[in-house]
């Protein structure tokens, strides 16, 4: 095969042009890798007049990103527009519909579609790809489908949102309070349109249940991810973390168990010696476990125009090659129905807490966690100059239900001011 | 295609055993993920009756892995034997002339022979890879030829012998010289029967051949690594490195310059606060540097049953599934013959001597280095009992170069006891 791989590109914001750029400056390379040229043929975006660093005069234009899905000369359609629905689903189904392979970075598309996507892709003998839409530049969905296909994922685990890396790593860092480094990285533009994408956890919800799919050869179900943000986190929090040895991540965390399969993305605490633990700034980390390899661990860029473009690219050069892989992992048809584990695996659990400065305000505590079954490994009291002390617990390892029934007779207490905070400690 | 892939096993040792019974116990996962059965139909080793802790009561078995190569119920050869020449090759070009693909661990014949296997097998219309000859569990190979294809890649580095990394790590944590850790790695079974090949740097050597290979699209080229084992490397060398915030790793490094082509295997220093500087025991890493992706960090095991054999399986699957790649990530016959450079990067180095007790010595030695135009960074002398002081100096970035002539210089003078002991410090 030697006539080119033609790609149409839907959607030219910074991954775009990025591709652009590798295609155009790199065409004697991917000539050589591929074993055939690979060459733009048309390209979609909302503006047509502005300057993106790269020129796309030889490219037919396209205003409509379906009409471009629908060309008949090109063979992969890429699509970068983002958004769960809208346009950029609709090009992609019309792509597929018209005979053509997909490559996305598109999470959100994918963990609202992704099955009904996949199946049709399928239908159509045409594959559909997205390697760009999981920790940017890190290979993270081939290592798991294919290198580690002789494998039974035991659990997988990531830090897939550089924005709530950077807040977190930052507020350590500089001292600084939640509000003053979101506001700082809203002012350096790392934040979404609606910040809660990022700090609410969706958009690395939207990956881990991309990845639990292909882990566990189950349909996505972003639906039943146990979402928690990183909003309720104090400088204090972090500091408490730092000293017991931990540091706090917003960490995805996906196991199959005999009580179904489990998907929680929300604020844990790691061992500040682990990889995990010692992850700084925007860098992305993926844990990778299986019954053969034991533990994988893939660290990169999560996002920006080169590492995303390269994981795009990673999709497009599988196709040139003629690799033609299911979209997670085996045949979309074959995925099962997986039930959501009702209870998560026990763990170790934090607790910060507000006690009033009166005497047997502890005992209080104490025996409601005693009465919930839950013993104390750790507890610290600290040095306070107004009527209420933060009180620090780390429990032995809990079920998280035994826990809320203890967190809700703790808010019945008298002497326990406002709602206690509960971060799981994650085995790493 | 439903029909099951049927392969064949040559060496039966630990590897062997585990690729066996992955494919006994997960028959189900298997299929799924390839899209069809697949099957061991013979196997051949050394020893026949031996317990390998699974039955092979199901397999036609073979004395001579070449019969076995041949034979024509098998589709896949899996080479499991290791050595560069003798019934590895043989049967690997046995298996490749009647038309099989071919899977091999053995980095000593891809290093020696890599070249004129993957021409042959193209020729033939066949597949050769090797996953697991490189970095145990780690995807790497796969990251770099198809999740990085995209890139240029920059550069490349690995901790690639898990036996060198426990003697260095053991050495600091366990504060005991190379010699009493050697003996102690030899007892735990840890070490080659011929240890060269560990703590020489040569089997680390043939790992980052190959790399080299797929990262800059290169015919292997293993005469042309520059290899320096650890055996120099003494107890003080990893404390006067610790001190200074470095810890010291076999890392073998490979990058393309306007110089040509460099491959180093040698003891570096790393700054203790890096993925690389913080990984311990017998765990493996590779750093891929590209244009694109910037850098992506792969830590896993680098052997052992479970993990070499998942990496086989890795190459097994994609041959199920109809992925058909190049050996070293192009072509074989385009492939191009590099250039060795005949200078590395400049790097700052770190400098362990023995000085005489007299006045004018430390003068003599900066003199010594300042005429070779190689300016010192940081210098210490410390405190000692006997008549030559231990003196430690890192400079700023030289040629390596300048260095050896600096050294030729010292061994002159008449105030350096010994040959000096010179270690880049890596960039990383």
């Amino acid at each position: 095969m030697t006539e080119p791989l033609r790609i149409g590109i839907a959607g030219l914001g910074t991954v775009g042009a990025g591709v652009v750029k590798i295609v155009r400056q790199k065409a004697n390379l991917l000539a050589a890798r591929a074993g055939r040229p690979v060459a733009i043929t048309a390209v979609s975006a909302r503006t047509r007049d502005k300057d993106r660093g790269v020129s796309l005069n030889d490219y037919t234009w396209e205003d409509d990103p379906v009409a471009l899905a629908r060309r008949d000369d090109i063979d992969v359609f890429v699509e970068l527009m983002g958004g769960s629905d809208g346009p950029a689903k609709a090009a992609t189904e019309a792509a597929i519909a018209t005979g053509k392979d997909v490559v996305t970075a598109n999470k959100a598309m994918l963990a609202h579609h992704g099955q009904a996507l996949a199946e049709a892709a399928e239908d159509a003998g045409r594959v559909l790809r997205f390697e760009a839409a999981v920790a940017g530049g890190i290979p993270v969905v081939k290592a798991l489908t294919e290198g580690l296909a002789g494998n039974d994922v035991t659990r997988v685990m990531g830090v897939m949102n550089g924005t709530c890396n950077y807040i977190l790593t930052r507020m350590q860092s500089a001292g600084l309070p939640y509000e003053a480094v979101f506001d700082e990285a809203n002012s350096l533009g790392f934040l979404e349109a609606d910040p809660t994408l990022d700090v609410g956890g969706i958009d690395a919800g939207h990956k881990l249940a991309l990845l639990a799919s292909v882990a566990f050869g189950t349909r996505v179900d972003f639906g039943s991810v146990e979402l928690e943000g990183i909003e309720q986190i104090t400088i204090a929090d972090i500091r408490h973390a730092a000293d017991m040895g931990f540091r706090i991540k917003l960490l995805g965390v996906s196991q199959m168990t005999g009580r179904g399969l489990e998907q929680r993305m929300s604020p844990c605490l790691v061992p500040e010696n682990s990889p995990l633990g010692q992850l700084e700034g925007g860098t992305n980390m993926c844990v990778l476990e299986g019954d053969m390899v034991e533990q994988v661990v893939l660290r990169g860029p999560g996002a920006g125009e080169g590492p995303t473009a390269s994981a795009v690219m990673a999709d497009v050069i599988d196709i040139a090659r003629g690799t033609r892989l299911s979209t997670f992992g085996q045949s979309a048809a074959t995925l099962s129905h997986a039930r959501p584990a009702k209870a998560a695996t026990p763990a170790p659990f934090y607790l910060r807490m507000a006690l009033d400065d009166k005497p047997g305000a502890l005992a209080k505590v104490a025996t409601v966690l005693g009465e919930a079954g839950i013993s104390i490994d750790r507890m610290r009291q600290y040095r306070h100059d107004d009527s209420t002390a933060p009180v620090l617990i780390v429990t032995h390892k809990t079920t998280r239900n035994a826990l809320d029934s203890a967190l809700a007779a703790m808010s019945r207490l008298d002497v326990v001011d406002g709602t206690p905070v509960a971060l799981r400690i994650e085995t790493v």
